[in-house]
């Protein structure tokens, strides 16, 4: 686990570090920092706490989990290990965010670790965990503090996006679409960053000044209504966090997004890319919606495990996130599948299963969790985005008068700004 | 990070995972185990955790620690760094404790690790920690739940017993040292273990039944007479926690230990071997005890932060541990120096200053704090022990009414059990 194995160029590590932590965490000096890792990532790791502590930490805290432990309990674990999970490291976390910790976790997981085992032990597994990340979900999904997520070019995962190449070059080129997608091949990723969000920001300010109703999407096999929450407002970008403190909680993010209204979401949604959910791949999922839950769902692949997923609980079946992001975003570009959600989700529009996020209600809503649940704001244990936009996909903006302003045509935005 | 490139049978590893769930734990099914270790001990971790697994364990959460993001805090940090801990991560792992988890830790640590750090931030960040530490560590000293420590052959650990020794040579014999202390190069270890358990609980038992009130050391130029606190009680090997499991907490052990009268220590105490506090290497170390307080304080090298230690709180000058160990015993007759509390102590009989186990008292009063104050049961953030055993030690027992019984001369027993 030396620097010299790894085969790419390191110095993109220290300025993704860098990157992560200014632009991402917008890390504030006496901040505490709670990074959560895979073992592998520990080379960006290590680079992220000498970050963090020269921006001014108090105390950085890694906790890195180890695939071969994750399977450990898949392989070893008797009953009872199925249904538990760490409440009182969750709950921690939950307290060090109410004491206004920043959090940073780097996404490098195979997403095919558990493909094969009992999808009852990972379903019963995913839930216990879940319920018991709730008290520390729920502070980073109402954005109480400012938060990041980056990725790592892990081993498994480069072998899974680039399956035909050899592991060395199949890592360097992962690396080499991480490191472009986060915009530190730049001169001055900075200062790109910066570019960036005001791009995204001019298009949050068209579609909030707009006032749409609902987003009718069509094309690639979906036709769609998906009505939006009262009082939604559309992010993108760099964002404020309650604590005060401007972030941006995805590195790479090309995405625009909002809360749905939970009970008015009406017609057929096709997926365009497959989901890969806790290790299982999901294939052409196609679901039907009426009065904003899902009455049919169908998966060439991973049937059983979309199923119980949108089985969680009353919510998992509902939306709590509708997302714009044009075909010619760089990530849609490239023309891989990442499996990771992280970079999926910004290479196409999706929708989310589950949990809003109450940051996109205007203020006076987002403070009050009541006023959420009335707006039609969504609320579930899980929640997990799916891709349905592509080069074919059309959207029109349906104003309360039911007015229809084109927003997307043929997978592009329809309107400059 | 794999296997193969380990300098030993890593079939040793098995067998130690197996002896550090069974014996040191004593795991029953469905507890939680919180599994603390450095990030180069992943081998272990990862049999542990399927040993554990197999066990019944509901849930194994390792807690991983990385030497160079523990640096990156001294290279990196700013002043606020210094006096800053992980409360909540601590906070929660006292709670997985009163919730019944288990606790397994892994030391592989390099011992010289702070060397050359500023004094100042060592012993801030580390009353930091031991502050931030304390609901979690109460519960462990207190012997509510099973817990155990065991030892992975780390290199820079491996390099500072065997400087003259290539560095895969080194780590093969550490490892092989590990092993034998461990009792896994044996055919059936747990069997060796109970044999083992046997012989150190006729010492305790003849120890309680002799009922001294205080020991006299003598030779290698201490002359100390450590008061026993009252309603004291030896312990050594296997023990019930409060839980009701019976655990081996340190994997090796050698000693029988004690309560001394935080009050009752007067006289002239010599280290035998140096001490390795937080990195530091603490080098002949004397000091002289008055009415329990060591009220004179000198050591070779490293004296500031001896000085420093014994001044962390009012209980880190008075005695908190007396322990006795055969100079015949194996890891004092491999004649190795291991900068590691966990294998120096087991080689001499040692004193600790800071905080009593409260576990060393009869019944009555192990369960009552008030009672182990009025006692005599010492409190303190820390707990630190230090050798002063050595093929000259004589010890005394002496009773109530001032009879002196031999228990140790040259070093060793003086009584068959
Ligand atoms: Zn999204
Ligand atoms: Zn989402
Ligand atoms: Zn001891
Ligand atoms: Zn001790």
């Amino acid at each position: 686990m030396t620097d010299a194995d790894l085969p790419f160029d390191t110095k993109m590590l220290d300025k993704l570090a860098e990157v992560a932590v200014q632009v991402g965490l917008g890390l504030e000096p006496g901040q505490n920092l709670v990074l959560t890792a895979p073992v592998e990532a520990l080379p960006l790791v290590r680079r992220i706490a000498a970050a963090a502590y020269r921006a001014g930490a108090a105390n950085v805290t890694p906790i890195l989990s180890d695939e071969a432990v994750t399977l450990a309990r898949f392989e070893h674990g008797t009953d009872v290990a199925f249904d538990s999970a760490p409440d009182w490291l969750y709950k921690g976390m939950g307290e060090a965010f109410a004491n206004n910790a920043a959090r940073l976790a780097i996404s490098a997981d195979n997403p095919l670790l558990l493909k094969g085992q009992d999808p009852d032990k990972t379903s019963r597994a995913s839930k216990a965990n879940s319920t018991a990340y709730k008290p520390a979900l729920e502070k980073i999904a109402n954005f109480d503090i400012n938060w990041n997520i980056v990725s790592y070019p892990g081993r498994a995962w480069a072998k899974q996006v680039f399956p035909d190449l050899p592991e060395d070059e199949a890592v360097a080129k992962l690396a080499e679409a991480i490191f472009a997608a986060s915009r530190v091949d730049r001169a001055d990723p900075v200062a790109e960053w910066q570019a960036h969000n005001a791009r995204l920001r001019a298009r949050t300010e068209w579609l909030n000044a707009e006032g749409f109703s609902a987003l009718h999407f069509t094309g690639g096999g979906t036709d769609l209504t998906v009505g939006l929450a009262e009082g939604h407002e559309w992010k993108g970008g760099a964002s404020e966090a309650k604590n005060g403190i401007t972030c941006n909680p995805n590195i790479p993010t090309e995405e625009v997004f909002t809360t749905p209204h939970k009970d008015r979401v009406d017609g057929v949604a096709r997926a365009s890319k497959p989901l890969v959910y806790q290790g299982t791949p999901i294939e052409n999922i196609e679901v039907r919606f009426e009065n904003g839950r899902i009455v049919e769902a169908s998966a060439s692949e991973g049937e059983a495990t979309w199923k119980k997923l949108i089985d969680t609980d009353e919510g998992a079946a509902r939306l709590g996130e509708v997302a714009l992001v044009p075909h010619s975003s760089p990530i849609s570009q490239s023309g891989l599948l990442f499996f990771n959600t992280l970079y999926d989700e910004n290479a196409a529009c999706h929708i989310a299963q589950g949990q809003c996020y109450s940051d996109c209600f205007v203020d006076e809503i987002a403070s009050d969790p009541d006023k959420v649940k009335a707006g039609g704001g969504n609320a579930s244990l899980i929640h997990v985005d799916w891709m349905i936009g592509g080069p074919e996909t059309d959207i029109d903006g349906i104003k309360p008068d039911g007015t229809r302003v084109p927003v997307f045509r043929k997978g592009e935005w329809a309107q400059e700004v």
